[in-house]
């Protein structure tokens, strides 16, 4: 068999992803967040938290009580709410699939330069 | 044609990459560095450096001239070194084959959230 040239194989694994069933049920249930505007708007509100307090705590700042009591709020509507919920949990699905993924991915870099894990073992 | 297993076709992205030239290339000057001790030293120290200033610059510290002067000092001899400049070199071109992966096989997400420079033209 000819070598398969590594952009090609790329494009294969864009488009196994596509096809994938965790993508495709991701992809739906963000559409239903997105089309239903009181939906968009808490899911909107609720990512734009998140994202503010983890770029806190990758400089180092403080989360105020305040800021915490209002994520922990946030979290709790968005729990409540079915698609958004359900959306969550399949993008915890798709996370793990991503992260599999990587894994292999990344292994013949590993192999040079050790995994981000032994590294954080010495 | 039967649809191929997202995995399988990750793990033949792996081989392709172990594969692909400028991989092998880099393994081959990784290797001639790392089985001399001295560029071994020089390498490893230079790298220790550049992920401490990294992490400084990640974490919003400031980075003292002394620092600054002794990481350009490291830089010149680092280049003055034939393999190790060669490997340098190698890394950076498997870094943009990487980079150019990256982005393909994360458009599927893209179609989703944006790409993160969609976000930082907003
Ligand atoms: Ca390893
Ligand atoms: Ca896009």
């Amino acid at each position: 068999m000819a070598e398969k040239n590594l952009y090609d194989v790329a494009y294969e694994l864009e488009s196994a992803m596509r096809e994938h069933e965790d993508y495709t049920k991701l992809k739906e249930l963000y559409d239903q967040v997105n089309q239903d505007e009181v939906s968009k708007k808490l899911f909107d509100n609720f990512r734009n938290m998140q994202m503010e307090l983890q770029q806190k705590q990758m400089t180092g700042q403080q989360i105020t009580e305040e800021e915490a009591q209002t994520a922990q709020q946030q979290v709790e509507l968005v729990q409540q709410h079915e698609v958004i919920s359900q959306l969550m949990q399949q993008e915890q699905r798709m996370s793990q699939v991503i992260q599999d993924i990587n894994k292999i991915v990344t292994r013949p870099l590993e192999d040079l330069y050790g995994s981000p894990e032994e590294d954080a073992e010495q």
